[in-house]
């Protein structure tokens, strides 16, 4: 049994995290999970295609688009617009399918404001990880890297925050077998669930 | 990386269901989850060894322990007592290691009111996870047999609201399966991990 609506799985993290390379590799495990398509207003390269790559668009377009609500979140990168659009997350996930969104932690913040019911995931680098260690570790580092990773993590538990759920990054396989674990536990959560079987039953 | 604190992890669901078969498999597939030892004022049959079975207590330790507030739930079955040691799942948990337990929803919900920070998962008949395609079916079902699904239906549902989690058994591999994702899930759970991480980097 499922629920019938599917999930907006939003994977973010810090810079350099790995949240390309774990998105490509959950989308070669898993291949129930679809992965939200950006609009953009920089040109097609060769080979890209609309829909599939890219949602390739004009700037007036892309303008409407962002003066209509249509977008979950935007950003501007040198000349170029970039953004998610609302209606293919939204037709993905009526139609019951689980949809990805690997983006940076200030387009998560847009998306968290738009569609809060979302599953928001933090990509934790190891080196956050290995802070505990490291600091009760062998007293072998000196204060000032110390006092530097502190202020690492200080800005990374800033951030983790807004987020349902805090994966490490410390092995790609760990990690991918970790957020496949949090869509089934999602799936399962009684308030999804309880929702269709009072319809189903008519109870209230 | 991991919390420091394990979880309580409380499976029930209508009589019948399957919870000693599930937690069965459970406990063959994961080493990792321990499973609650329950205290009891009957006999020891041959081979029950104390601590391992059951923790075996005369009526007058039993009735002391209930006084005490010492135990997490507790029955009366015919003239013995049966219940769960509240000692023995906090040393579990404080040790960091998951604990399961296997009880009936009238247990459930005691353990609800002491312990509400624990991990809920309602098994499922397949019953009601079928009752939608029954009910929407092809028509063949008599009104009586429907209006028999509807109230085994309503009972089920409001059994499930305090619950964390609904875990269909359909079949015993999946149902361990996704009660696994559910244990991995709860340990990515951001509020458990910025703690940890708050105190380690001292941040406010």
């Amino acid at each position: 049994m499922k629920d019938d609506k599917g999930l907006l799985i939003v994977l973010s993290g810090p810079a350099g995290v790995g949240k390309g390379t774990v998105c490509g590799a959950l989308r070669e495990k898993d291949t129930n999970i679809e992965y939200s398509v950006s609009a953009t207003t920089r040109s097609p390269r060769p080979g890209e295609e609309h829909g599939v790559n890219y949602f390739f668009h004009s700037k007036e377009e892309f303008e409407k688009m962002i003066e209509e609500g249509r977008l979950l979140e935007w950003a501007q990168y040198v000349d170029n617009y970039y953004g998610t659009p609302l209606d293919y997350v939204k037709e993905t996930i009526d139609r019951g399918k689980d949809i990805i969104l690997e983006i940076e932690v200030q387009g998560a913040e847009k998306v968290k404001e738009r569609y809060p019911e979302g599953t928001f995931i933090f990509l934790m680098p190891p080196s956050l990880a290995e802070l505990r260690n490291r600091i009760v570790g062998r007293g072998t580092e000196t204060s000032e890297l110390i006092d530097k990773r502190m202020t690492v993590a200080k800005n990374e538990i800033d951030m983790m925050q807004m987020y349902d759920y805090v994966v490490e990054n410390d092995e790609i396989d760990k990690a991918v077998s970790r957020i496949r674990s949090i869509v089934t536990a999602e799936h399962c959560k009684q308030e999804r669930l309880i929702e269709k079987y009072k319809e189903l039953a008519e109870v209230e």
